[in-house]
């Protein structure tokens, strides 16, 4: 597939528009944003403007509710429960974030708990902003059961990503990743290139092993069963109930402590319910946070600089892509497949904002098929 | 190699004397035992009385310190840092995890950090701490460094295992697993059984795949280079970053947050250097204690409900495997190997206990042959 370039600026500009046109306010249209922005940004592109589509439908069907504002329905000096009223996940998730970064200001620790919100784009956004002040963020969210238990074959569980961000020297540690071996996003790649899927990655419709990513996402839309599978593969062998175990964590930090809908119910009738939760925590409380970043400083710098796999002259530390994808999309642009580009002129179309403004210049020509694009 | 079922009970008041023996008080014997013992119960037979020859050793060669009392050297309200002195791993978590409880339950969150301790046990008994309290437990330590990161060929994580626990019917969720694929005790099985292990295990020195046990064991115990994979195994496509990302969670809250000795220093020069990491939640700060194990307690059963994968009958969730192995080790007593019981025999007469008057009738001829125990 055709893919073009798009400076972040545009693409910032453009976003900015249409969320506003979406009926949010200018604050609004900037931190939803921000969200899909430092996705792709990041080069997780999975959540970035491919995901226009997802709140395009959802504000749409009125799964996202515009007009609605969370509200904390529980607090404690070091704890909140927000229910966000089914608005969009990036406005209630960057608020109990900014109370959590609160709390930790003056407890220490800050805990908050949401429900009934919606997707709200990558968990590391989130993690990423107590970071910038200084503190360790935390925050994981639940979503659609697409991923199956050890030795089921029913998806009870969403791909739970759980996501750590906490200062260091020369850039932050960035931990953001599914709890399941991989995302959807994976298998929408293989399917796309015609290319079977590792025998870890999948599972049919009676829970066996399937390499076929076609299937496997067929299954997935049609809910005829089967799934991903946790991190750890199929088998308690090569750790498939850890990666349970971890989606599990996931969940009750999320759904459980907030009394909310567990992945198993998430987007079922047009309902999201997704659950998050967000954890800043303030260095201080355990010593001088200078010596704490000094010391973490250098055991990454060991990591990378330790010996190398035969083959390899790299180890990463988590955040080192991120920060090398960083200085690549700021400078030559955001990489967007024409299918992408297809969705959000479609979308510029439905809110009523100048498409050919933005992108008129890109020379690709655009034919909207909605029968070639993703449902949600 | 032959086994022998010991009674709980029997090996509860031998564990009990020898460490009192080795110049633990009783009440800190108690402790010590405890932890060693819920291990066994638990079925995790790696960590129980297996694991006596190495506190044995750690004693002899002075890098575990009897006398040894943990210190609080900085606390607040909800946190605290605990410097171990190099003392016996279970008494200062014992101590660690009820101070954390303590702040639980007066700020509602409670988090503990380590450093300069030595093996704790099980990190699973900490966790459960919290939770026979009602409280959700977290427990994490690192320990010497036996894993390799992704792409790498130098061992510099520790298994680092994280657990939680957290209450629910009809019985506690436990969660407690190596951040690593397996742990070292796997290999040592597949090693006996002269059985490759699976690809995604362990690395030579070299950091290639590797599948013959019987070398990576020689490789980490010479540390000649390579070691045990992250969970993920060792390729981005299979989530290798993931498992290696999980065990840096396990360095931060432990060695990093702690100021204390990252894995890749543990257990050099015989000094342990253990650190761990204890946070204790009160679920009373996000709404009605009752109300959040009842909506936990139905997901998990609707967990175990859910479709089998052909040719499984069961979903487990976390913790009921314990359970399962604790109604039958209660009943039918511990598996001890004849290895094993030659080290307790060994231990029991370095520390002056009457090894006949608990084990005289099991009917095994124990020859101890000190070139055919594992050395620490």
């Amino acid at each position: 597939m055709a893919h073009v370039k798009i400076k972040v600026e545009k693409m910032d500009a453009f976003c900015l528009e249409v969320f506003q046109k979406f009926g949010f306010t200018k604050e609004e249209s900037r931190i939803i944003t921000d969200v899909l922005l430092l996705s792709d940004i990041y080069g997780i592109e999975s959540h970035g403007a491919q995901r226009l589509v997802r709140y395009h439908k959802g504000i749409q069907s009125g799964m996202i509710k515009v007009k609605s504002k969370p509200e904390i329905v529980f607090e404690t000096p070091v704890s909140a429960v927000i229910d966000g009223h089914e608005g969009m996940g990036q406005i209630i998730g960057h608020m109990a974030m900014e109370k959590a970064i609160e709390k930790a200001k003056t407890s220490g620790i800050g805990m908050v708990t949401v429900r009934e919100s919606n997707h709200y784009g990558i968990a590391g956004y989130y993690a990423k902003m107590a970071c910038d002040q200084g503190l360790i963020g935390l925050s994981s969210t639940n979503s659609e059961a697409i991923v199956v238990p050890t030795f089921g074959r029913k998806a009870m569980l969403g791909t739970n990503p759980i996501a750590i961000a906490m200062p260091a020297e020369p850039y932050p540690f960035f931990f953001d990743a599914a709890t399941s071996v991989v995302t959807r996003g994976k298998f929408e790649m293989y399917n796309k290139a015609e290319k079977p899927v590792p025998d870890c990655w999948g599972a049919d419709e009676n829970g066996q092993t399937c390499t076929d990513a076609g299937h496997v996402l067929a299954n997935i839309k049609s809910k005829a069963g089967g799934g991903i599978l946790p991190l750890g593969g199929a088998d308690e062998l090569t750790g498939s109930h850890k990666g349970y175990g971890y989606a599990m964590i996931s969940e009750i930090f999320t759904s459980i402590l907030s009394m909310g809908t567990t992945s198993n119910y998430n987007l079922v009738n047009n309902h999201g319910g997704t659950c998050h939760s967000f954890v800043a925590i303030d260095p201080h409380i355990f010593g001088d946070p200078e010596d704490i970043k000094g010391h973490f400083s250098n055991f990454l710098k060991e990591l990378r600089e330790s010996p190398k796999r035969e083959g390899h002259d790299r180890i990463y530390t988590h955040g080192e892509k991120e920060i090398l994808a960083s200085a690549d999309r700021k400078q030559n642009g955001i990489d967007v497949d024409v299918k992408t580009l297809e969705e959000m002129q479609d979308c510029a179309n439905f809110v009523g904002v100048d498409f050919d403004k933005y992108f008129g210049d890109l020379g690709v020509e655009i034919h909207f098929d909605p029968n070639e694009h993703t449902q949600y």
